[in-house]
């Protein structure tokens, strides 16, 4: 009964993101730029809850976990430390003598199996046709800019390509300041940038995202089985995650890099590989990164940053594992499974409907008075809305909802407007509840109704959305 | 007998916020860079609680008001339409022949009270003490950087250094997907770039750092009096939220920015002046934009920006109103008010306690086994210390406090490190607690003591911190 329609589905949330305030395309009345998008009303709340429950589940909850929020310029020199600054971190782009575009090499084909440029003089520049090419050059993926009024070498500052480098650059501050013992983890979220040469796919490739980000601090290993019993745990809590936000893990490839496809700071690193409607692509990657970023980090500063065991008396540098999770990603992956037709429906079209997590719709509920043009209707919705909100009460921080309140057109067309948004719960205030104090409670889903007393909604709500 | 020291309290604060993890140096092991400054773990509770508190306060408990996130670099025309490429947002700058330092001209004297370059021969270098300057030059606080692969004048673009212009090019794709009426607000929260000539002041001014601005659209204006109502309506809801976070407005002043002081934008500006250790200085502002942006954008970019009334079928471009609040200036106007010693303290040096309201703090309380090395205590502590996670219920992201855990050191010397971070309650597991159930609570503001029930610590913790 219930069908998603494969074709087309990147089409359709694009469409609705756009239509509805989840997406939009980036200074679009300037005609766009570069693959840029903002995120409207509904998006933002999504992006949001994503965060917020990202940063409980791995920060709050935990005792092994503390979290930071780094600067987004960093000292240069952090970056040659990364090893950022250097061809790790660039791609190899040729351009067309004639027309002056430019392209990544190994798209083109000036590439071979094994990494190495080829010189090649039959492939032709797909913009004019041409085939008069410049040497391969390194393209270093940071973007640059200057701190202070002049454009010279000594204040160059690139903007992070990563939110990582700060968490080790702070490694001994957070050290002395929280006393953590290993194996204790940080977390940060946050914007990074990155000057891709060819972004694309909606949000899912952009040269400004956002980063979730944990460094997992483990003892120096004795042995490979010390740092896989940590990385195979990682494996077990990114599923998890994944299963918390509602990706079906069944459409999730948990990919080994093969050894000459790891970044160079990784000894292992297993991407986890989503079936989204154009392919299957990384969603989020795990790599257990050595003592690599420590160690250098140390060499490039000149300051010790060794964990001393307090036992032992040992000095040595953690080895990390890095469970990196995209924000954009994560929304976009979320979607393409949330996103559902139910041609069965009665109102002309399919209803569409998004399939969220109650806890990460935009909306948790929807309050509507059945008719907007009876007073006494409309005033006891507003007092049910009021209270789910928490408005009345002394202080609404705490222990309210997100609530959509719409009193235009017919029922049916309102249920499936918050169908569309993932509004998993429409309470509807209609004559009855004037006579009996209940209201209808109708389910995203389902489309089934139930009705449910006015003094006991906010807890019926507060089980049907958190358990 | 509660005493706050001005003397010193800025050196204090910095000092406290370094050495509990609020906030670090940036890039600190590479000698740092240009008053950047990151967050450490208690830091970032703080500012996300703030951001989330704001986001509560002015967009989710309103229903005139709906979010967005825009991207940091936007089409570098929309920076020719706000006015941000020109004069309007750049200074003065000068630079010595000699040493090549660069200052602001008026910092050095080289402008005349009514804003003039005026040519003078007697003023010496701060840096070398030469008398041989250049001409003085516009220098624009933009960031500059490039997309792709090149550096040219044709792929330059921006770091945006407000956030504002994101939801003025996001106008009709608001209006489109909400069908709000006016009046109504549109609210933003992310990072800002400028690149200051003299930062300073530890977090009050840096190059890079977080907004939380509304764009308030009302109807065209009569009269003076039809805008001056919703600014004074803005005035106030600026002074409620300093109270909400805990500012004394007997340290605030709301200082009319006179005509000539104003940016290009503005019609009216007030600036909220806090009384930092420092001086003086803006926290807030609030400023009329009138229709300067939205007929600029539409200007520059040929699209309709205008609002059409559905009664009258009237179409103009909405007016404006602006309030601006920052979230590092809220954080440190938050410590300074709530910085307080004790010298009546009993542990040797004066008790240092974080007034913060408690929805603020790092952490909502604290809970302690009064001795480590009785499990009994340790395991109903944890059973405590779980229960205000709520980590046992089948989902902790709702109505879950952040609690700390502490089990080293005398209990006088743990409720002092507390008081330090603004912890509001102290929960000590003890030996009668394994008789009565009953808990210690104890108020970090009157070191007051009393006995709870634990069944009960919840929500008397609740009732506390919420009300």
């Amino acid at each position: 009964m219930v069908k998603k329609q494969e074709s087309g589905l990147m089409e359709k949330i694009v469409s609705l993101c756009k239509r509805r305030g989840f997406v939009f395309a980036g200074s679009e009345i300037y005609g766009g730029l570069a693959n840029s998008w903002d995120y409207g009303p509904l998006g933002v709340e999504l992006k949001n809850s994503i965060k917020k429950l990202w940063w409980q589940k791995f920060v709050v909850e935990r005792d092994d976990m503390v979290g930071m929020d780094g600067a987004v310029i960093l000292n240069p020199k952090v970056w040659e430390a990364s090893g950022h600054t250097g061809a790790g971190f660039a791609d190899l782009m040729i351009e067309c003598k004639k027309c002056h575009s430019r392209f990544r090499a190994d798209h083109l084909g000036f590439v071979d199996e094994k990494g190495n440029i080829v010189s090649r003089e039959d492939i032709s520049c797909p913009e004019c046709g041409k085939e008069d090419w410049t040497e391969p050059k390194q393209f270093n993926l940071m973007f640059k800019t200057n701190i202070g009024p002049t454009e010279e070498k000594t204040n160059m500052a690139y903007l992070r390509p990563e939110t990582a480098q700060a968490m080790f650059v702070n490694f001994k501050n957070i050290l002395d300041t929280t006393r953590k013992t290993l194996p204790f983890g940080m977390a940060q979220i946050g914007k990074a940038f990155r000057n891709e040469i060819t972004p694309g796919n909606f949000i899912f490739r952009t040269r400004e995202f956002e980063q979730m980000e944990i460094e997992y601090f483990i003892e120096e290993p004795n042995s490979d089985k010390d740092w896989q019993k940590h990385f195979e745990y990682w494996v077990k809590q990114t599923k998890d995650w994944m299963e918390l936000i509602g990706i079906n893990l069944k459409k999730v490839d948990a990919f080994e890099v093969p050894d000459n496809e790891r970044a160079h700071y990784s000894k292992r690193t297993v991407d986890f590989m989503y079936e989204f409607p154009f392919g299957k692509k990384e969603l989020y990657g795990l790599a257990y990164r050595t003592d690599f970023d420590l160690k250098n980090h140390e060499k490039f500063s000149g300051q010790n940053l060794k964990y001393k065991d307090q036992e032992t008396g040992k000095e040595f540098w953690p080895h990390v594992i890095e469970p990196s999770f995209g924000v954009e990603r994560s929304f976009l992956a979320i979607l393409c499974e949330a996103y559902q037709e139910d041609p069965s429906a009665t109102l002309g079209a399919s209803r569409v409907y998004l399939k969220l997590k109650p806890y990460l719709a935009p909306y948790q509920a929807a309050v509507f008075p059945l008719l907007a043009n009876k007073p006494q209707l409309v005033a006891k919705a507003r007092e049910v809305y009021d209270s789910l909100k928490n408005r009345n009460s002394s202080f609404s921080i705490h222990n309210s909802f997100n609530v959509a309140w719409d009193e235009r057109g017919n029922i049916g067309k309102r249920y499936y407007s918050q169908d569309e948004i993932g509004t998993p719960y429409c309470v509807t205030i209609d004559f009855d509840t004037l006579e009996n104090n209940t209201v209808t409670v109708r389910d995203r889903d389902t489309a089934k109704q139930v009705r449910v007393l006015v003094p006991e909604l906010k807890d019926f709500l507060t089980k049907k959305i958190y358990s």
